[in-house]
């Protein structure tokens, strides 16, 4: 095995420079309880974007270096570097979850019993060639299953599944789902028709609204549709849903779906409360696809609540043995449940190309990349 | 006795009117297990005004009728109407809480021993002459407090307490509040620092500033000095807290509380997470001072929430015994802790006057109307 191997690492310097690089790392030697995987697929996912480019403005991006070690730089405004303050002038690897094989492993059995298999993880530092790990974090992929089926196997499904747990154990009946034509909102919709859940899928086209109804969707909103507001409030108070998981983040749609649900809750209330529906309405914000201000004209009674909702807490709330029995799903129904579809393989140099950077970091619904850090590298 | 007494009304037409008046119902005689009461003091409270004056534009506000009887008559601009169906074309009484005399009872032991006490009551209805009442719903005053005393013994006592409480069974040492030169601010103050808790109080002016300091406060931030988020961000590092109660709502303040929490949570964090810090940070809105809409920018990490904090489902939450400990504290203290002062004192007549609605409806800090029904009413 070679030396040393490429490793992405994004860089925030004192003077407002962001620098992305791929930069040669020594490759570890694995320790007794750890193992050595050769990383092949690894995706971008929006939740990646925020530690790979941080806070700078990519349409200044410029790349130089060469055509295999190429570097990107942008300018980060002054005003967001406050935000950054915590990461400066330190080189942060970059890459949440992936899959690959095990090609060294440590003395320990549990170490050595992983050798030549294919597995996931999710331990962040995977957009490189090779990442040592504790073989306790790595889950064994099923026989034939490949390194691309595997690369998504935390985030997303262990992420869907949460909405569907924290549905439940916050006492709400049924859900809705915004941004939901995303691979994760798929994966969700697949969850809820196979547990028969109450799922209110939110989308923003009639393209997309018809791609979920092709596979079962039986309440899809658009927002674009010129009766948005009423079509919601109507599924809102068929399946009786008052928890929304929200990927979006700014405008009115979190605040509209708050709103729609008190007015599903007053269609059917007795008498008249000044306080609003004492029924419990709550929208988590999980995404960031609109980075801009959230608006909330609090039109909805008082028992209402907004928020952040993130998988590290949720699967530390629920504790072990819960966040096992949700990852055995996962293997379990790798390729149905929980299968993703990628737009396009790419290697690590490219994701440094300046034209691929435009396609994915516009997080549009749709478009996923899977980089392969294997993928035309000289060994 | 007289057969019949005054109750102030509130009905929103189907027209789109609004129509306070003062309205001549009979006088109820109690039940077995009720008293009745002559309500001698009654606080206009802004969570009474949402009742009193719906979705009106008060502007339009016109007086008609008797200078005994007057009725104010306003426009609901056509929009808001929605809001108002749960109410239309029925008359609805006003006031949440008062004290006055028990001047009749009914058989049952617990309602005969209440003749001639005075005595607060937390049940609605309470601008009118009279109010029949379970006897079980009445706090009796300790001797020597009048009705003016008790007025206000439910809602703000209740909620300041309630905010110490949510505080500490959500886990937060220090709490942050709004509008806190309010009536129900400083009595939050005179129980933080009598209990030793930190508060930071954020107030609009200097003025407010210095007489809450006047009154033991430690933190006090304005939002009208320059150094607003500075000073804010210091407070908060200082006490830890991590819990806000708004009074405003509107604008950008719950969002510039939980970015002051964050700073202020990250100025003492070991390492970078572009998650932000894992702290949970939480505003509760509890007033709606602003009925403009909320700006959030969400640039506080993930672990954050908003939501409406209102003291029924606060009270049910916390069950019998522990909402009866802090009705007995009301008592206890309710000339120091739990004092409030009025600017004025007006009868029910008095309330509908034009010149005192555009006083009492300003909801400026600072104005509080004391009603008492039985002033200038003829027997």
């Amino acid at each position: 095995m070679e030396q040393s191997a490429l490793q992405l690492q994004s860089l925030v310097k004192k003077s407002g420079e962001l620098e992305v690089s791929l930069a040669r790392v020594p490759v570890p030697a694995p320790k007794a309880d750890e193992v050595l995987v050769r990383v092949e697929a690894t995706p971008l996912n929006p939740s990646d974007l925020g530690l790979l480019f941080g806070a700078a403005d990519m349409s200044t991006a410029r790349v130089s270096g060469s055509a295999s070690q190429p570097v990107i730089t942008a300018r980060i405004p002054q005003d967001r570097m406050q935000a950054m303050a915590g990461r400066v002038d330190q080189p942060m690897p970059v890459g949440n979850e992936g899959a690959g094989v095990v090609v060294a492993a440590g003395d320990a059995p549990e170490s050595q019993a992983l050798m030549g298999k294919t597995v996931a993880i999710l331990g962040g530092a995977m957009y490189a060639q090779y990442r040592a790990i504790k073989a306790k974090q790595c889950l064994v992929l099923p026989s034939g299953a490949s390194a691309a089926d595997g690369a998504s196997c935390f985030v997303n499904p262990l992420t869907s599944q949460g909405m569907v747990e924290t549905m439940r154990m916050e006492g709400h009946k049924a859900l809705v789902h915004t941004a939901a034509a995303s691979n994760l909102g798929q994966m969700l919709n697949r969850i809820c028709v196979a547990d028969g859940v109450g799922l209110v899928n939110i989308v923003r086209s009639k393209e997309q609204a018809e791609m979920l109804q092709g596979q079962g969707a039986k309440y899809v909103c658009s927002t674009g549709a010129p009766d948005f507001v009423e079509d919601l409030t109507r599924a809102l108070a068929e399946t009786g849903a008052t928890i929304a998981f929200d990927a979006i983040g700014g405008g009115p749609l979190a605040g509209q779906i708050l709103a729609a649900m008190e007015t599903a809750a007053n269609r059917t209330a007795k008498e008249y409360s000044r306080y609003g529906s004492a029924m419990h309405k709550q929208v988590y914000v999980y995404g960031n696809l609109d980075t801009g201000p959230s608006l909330l004209n609090r039109n909805y009674g008082m028992a209402w609540g907004l928020g952040g909702w993130f998988l590290t807490p949720f699967l530390q709330k629920i504790g072990k043995d819960a966040a096992q029995k949700l990852r055995m799903r996962v293997v379990r129904e790798l390729r149905t449940t929980f299968a993703s579809r990628y737009t396009k393989e790419v290697s690590l140099a490219e994701v440094l190309s300046p034209a691929e950077i435009t396609v994915y970091n516009r997080r549009s619904t749709g478009t996923k990349y899977l980089v392969n850090p294997n993928k035309g590298v000289d060994r």
